[in-house]
């Protein structure tokens, strides 16, 4: 081991982590030569690990963090989409529980006239991921060749696939290391993460949907919001448009969870139906890449617009148009009997009477994996058929016995007692009624 | 990489630094674990760094500390010289610049009826090192069988060696990872490491010696007595008895500083001469573990009886038994002149007239480190012969072309106009005269 090594003039990482360690802000060079050093496999991992420890304490200003995405982005390849005509938009959300808002929203963004090149991730602890979603359609591919996303682009106006191995490998490097040293709760290691991803995919525009609550990783607003002015900075600080909201994630955002459960609960919203609270959601993040994009003139107009690409169908034909170029069988989403189905289904009944006044979504997210929706382990396979479709939302009065949730089980769930006993332990039931926060808290 | 893996019922490590990240105690036996896994090589270097700098950052109290400080020293031997009859007792000191107190303390202690089992340390940065010192005595080994050691404490009352490679291993694999990662500089960890290494060599009682000020390791009061409580309440906490000194070190500590140099200057403190202010240090050191050893009523029984075995030769003639005893010549205590001699001396002159008001040690440290009294890398050797003399000290009234030092050159060292620029600005000169604070500061 060694403290020295760097090239003549720049601070080697010993240096920098006793300067971040001590509160000094770190220039932007310095910062980049780290994380390139530290992708090469030139700094080792002890000494990145304390400076991630040291960042957890002392955190990083707008500059730094900026410089952090920019030396992450540029690890790896970096998408240029210039030739495809139009604003290129995507939205981006830090993760909830019966969180499909990207499948409704892609093809409405296309539908209205935006191009949406989206690369998503998988599910990740109790959240649900927009690959495993996709991929509960038969036959969907995510794993395209990015010739075929710039060309899908461009010919459909939309493409959703997964992150390649050439996609900032030094982010994956780091959130492995992270994940080992718990220095993953950190504001700005997260925004770093999160944008060198988002900013790779070649977007002029970007709609962040920041959850807070029991099933989002902020469980308080004062993260969130330091989170999202995070994420606007680095996305501003780059040239991008970029919008954040900040939406309550203190229940499941509408009724299913899991993964072909949620798709069909998707087409039910394309066809006009479906959830008030998802729609809501959908139809806000889904206006803001309209206007960032420069296709609606405000956000009422935006709203209006995305309302007509419902009701006219437009949005639905979009996404079948959509799962048909990327290989996948448009008669599933026409006819949502055709996605994979459980083997069972069971309720799980309130054991008392009263007014839902708490939900922990965390739990009910990790009942979801428990039934094999999501993974304990990276290498676990997901059951596309199973999952939860809840009954009971925050304030609904319930009786006891009535159903909280309906359980759809697989041949990998664990058993019905213990899914049941997870479900009724998430739902806090009494006698007062909840105050429910608006679904969407803050806009900067 | 796995966040898991402990034995069943086992904190992981992942849990332990996150626990301490946020501001936990951890139980004894989970840092016991921690440290064992390190030192085994199952836990990765890079959580046991992320774990440091959570250290650094949160603390430890005094339990975690003595948990951390008893499995390091577990982690090897540890001495027992319980055979030995009478009371073992050691010094330690956080290092400074011309500290050859243990040179003097050891033979004056043993002369006066205490053992003295003394495992010591080279020059660390701009601070000497007591084996280095040793080695400038033509013949000296200091890397003696444990046994042998064993044997001198019995036959000769006092003996001083290195630190063997079963001497604490835990220790020095994390002291290792702390120097590349910047956790040095936290109180428990260093109070872990130095009492670890203490507390094997099978003592009854320990004076320890706090150094604070400008060539010490603690530039502020406040930290080293907070060092000194921590190391005192570990050793306490383990049975011993314990005395700690907070003394200043914001001049060199006596004239001489370089390792021939400071053996000749103990040689004049123990004929009776020598600088006063090394003198007083010495003498309120040895005195300490007279009392602690049960040889003296008090302190000021102690400091009569070290000043008897210094006027009566018995001091040194306890140096020149010790001295044969490790294969030395005892004739160059005897005669100086037979050490090491310098190939050329020279005089750094002072550029402006004025009293001294404030020396830099550390950079009159490196300036020594600069002539090859110590080492620049863990590889480099110590030329012994080296070293400055200093003839102004704090307070001293100065004229323009006095000198400031003498210094004694070698083959390797840096030019002399880089040496005298580095004396010249480690000196500050000015009008006023600065207030000279006592050499002992704090008792604890």
């Amino acid at each position: 081991m060694s403290a020295t090594g760097g090239p003549a003039g720049r601070m080697t990482p010993y240096e920098l982590i006793h300067r971040k360690r001590d509160g000094e802000a770190l220039p932007a060079a310095e910062i980049r030569a780290l994380v390139d050093g530290f992708t090469r496999g030139e700094v080792p991992e002890y000494q990145m690990a304390a400076f991630c420890m040291a960042v957890f304490f002392r955190g990083m200003d707008d500059a730094e963090v900026g410089a952090l995405t920019d030396a992450m982005l540029r690890s790896g390849d970096v998408l240029d989409l210039s030739d495809v005509p139009g604003a290129k938009v995507d939205k981006h959300s830090t993760g909830g529980v019966g969180d499909k808002v990207s499948l409704a929203l892609a093809p409405l963004a296309a539908a209205c006239g935006v191009r949406v090149p989206m690369i998503s991730g998988r599910g990740l602890g109790h959240t649900g991921g927009t690959l495993d979603k996709l991929e509960a359609i038969p036959g969907f591919r995510v794993d395209l060749p990015v010739e075929r996303f710039r060309a899908l682009v461009h010919d459909v106006g939309a493409a959703l696939i997964g992150q390649t191995a050439r996609l900032a490998p030094a982010d994956r490097k780091l959130y492995a290391l992270r994940d080992v040293t718990a220095t993953v709760e950190s504001i700005p290691l997260i925004a770093a993460s999160i944008m060198s991803k988002k900013l790779a995919e070649g977007i002029d525009a970007l709609v962040l949907d920041v959850k807070v609550g029991s099933g989002a990783f902020m469980k308080r607003l004062e993260d969130a919001r330091a989170l999202a002015r995070t994420l606007a900075a680095i996305g501003r600080g780059m040239g991008k448009r970029v919008s954040a909201l900040v939406t309550r994630m203190d229940e499941p955002l509408g009724r299913a969870v899991g993964n072909a459960l949620e798709v069909a609960e998707v087409v039910e919203l394309l066809r006009g139906a479906g959830p008030a609270d998802l729609r809501e959601v959908t139809v806000e993040l889904t206006a803001e890449m309209l206007v960032l994009g420069g296709v609606a003139r405000d956000a009422a107009d935006g709203r209006a617009r995305v309302a007509r690409a419902i009701a006219d169908g437009a949005g639905l034909a979009k996404l079948e148009q959509i799962v048909a170029a990327q290989g996948g069988d448009p008669a599933a989403i026409r006819d949502p009997a055709r996605l994979p189905r459980a083997r069972g289904t069971y309720e799980v009944p309130a054991r008392v009477a009263g007014i839902v006044g708490a939900i922990d979504v965390e739990a009910l997210g990790l009942a979801a994996v428990a039934l094999g929706a999501g993974r304990r382990r990276i290498e676990d396979r997901v059951d596309p058929a199973v999952g939860l479709v809840v009954r009971k939302k925050l304030g609904d009065r319930v009786d006891a016995g009535e159903p909280l949730c309906v359980v759809h089980e697989g041949a990998a769930s664990e058993p019905r007692d213990r899914i049941s006993a997870r479900v009724q332990a998430a739902y806090a039931i009494g006698a007062a009624a909840p105050q429910v926060r608006p679904l969407v808290l803050e806009r900067l």
